[in-house]
């Protein structure tokens, strides 16, 4: 700051002395400004990142706007970028944009559901409950986009290696300003089917990808904090 | 960047009205270059996370530089952010600082390493090969931090959630410029003797964290092009 602001004096003592209109001063201006803007940027980003990750929230209402596919491209491009056991990079992503093979995807997705409540673990039902999620997946034809992830099982590591890849696409889908969730059916064999996907893939995720037409309260959705979850050099009872 | 060269030339034309000195014009530029720096970083934090993810690269040698524990808090900050299956965040971060319990992980993982890479599938052997990794991991012990990442089994989907806050600690490694790796060694039960870890806690991976002393190439880690794992609407073979 202390630096911009003496460059700025410079770039200002020049406004002084030389005629208003002067293409010279308006140029060191902005380059003063971009510089500093660019030191800025690089320290923030640390911040930023984080800003990125507290702001972000699973969101289940979608609005009817679209999304362009460029960028559905942009945020699958993060996702290309992952690390990955034994850099094989198993996943694949398919884009779905129609409106009748979303509406499949949802009514079988609800079969599976339904199915799934049943029987799931307790914490897992007292979670649907406390959320007020149900066997309907409104979001699964609500979202403009859906984006299947799915990852060769031939791969070492193969379920570890695309869960960063999804990391790093709800990361992306954040700082597009879209909102995402990442929903997890219990059966995914239906997928294969309706995308003909080969059975060495394995669905692992659909992503539902649109403006978000909800605004989760944070508070719902309370966090440990670090006290709770960090230890030196050793396990220390809590 | 129109409307900043348009306020610019306000802030300068009242430069040219007014005593240079005058505090209302260097507070107007600073205005103007904050908002300009804010909107331009807003718009770039897209691109800029993009970048992060394209530097980032395993890094496997270390200086001996130590790293403050201000800056190992910041970054498990941001593990602690990653969403989780039912919010049930199951991860807990063990800090290793200690030489001597280093040298303990060390010697211990490298004696499941040498069993592994006996046995290891193909793809991942010729990896090592290639890449070559033998089982000595002076990585270890030359990395000035550990962290030990541990999840509940206990947790629903305590896997797939750990490895989005395994990402999230990746991501904000680099935005730190320090190297990482994910070490996953095949068997952690070592770990849980070591570090007193209960046994609901499965160790997942440990991230040696430090100052890189090495460069890798980028061409080593080919990447697999977006035209390769991209589908629309359905499985397409390539």
């Amino acid at each position: 700051m202390k630096i911009y602001r003496n460059n700025l004096k410079v770039a200002c003592a020049r406004t002084s002395h030389h005629a208003f209109a002067s293409l010279a001063v308006k140029r060191a201006v902005i380059s003063v400004a971009t510089r500093y803007q660019w030191n800025r940027r690089h320290q923030n980003l640390k911040s930023e990142l984080l800003h990125l990750m507290r702001k972000r929230r699973s969101i289940r209402k979608y609005n009817n706007d679209s999304v362009s596919l460029e960028k559905i491209y942009h945020i699958l491009e993060a996702g290309r970028l992952a690390p990955s056991g034994a850099n094989l990079q198993p996943w694949i992503y398919i884009i779905i944009t129609d409106d009748r093979l979303k509406e499949r995807i949802r009514a079988k997705a609800e079969n599976v559901e339904r199915k799934y409540h049943k029987t799931a673990p307790d914490e897992l039902r007292e979670w649907f409950k406390e959320q007020k999620i149900s066997p309907e997946k409104e979001f699964l034809t609500d979202a403009p986009i859906l984006v299947v992830v799915a990852a060769s099982i031939k791969a070492p590591y193969w379920l570890q290696s695309t869960w960063i890849s999804i990391a790093y696409l709800l990361l992306s889908i954040e700082s597009q300003d879209l909102g995402s969730l990442t929903y997890t059916p219990t059966e995914t064999q239906f997928l294969n089917r309706l995308l003909r996907i080969p059975d060495e893939y394995r669905p692992v995720v659909i992503l539902p990808i649109g403006i978000p037409a909800e605004k989760p309260s944070p508070r719902t959705r309370a966090r440990k904090t670090l006290a709770q979850i960090v230890h030196l050099n050793s396990y220390c009872l809590r």
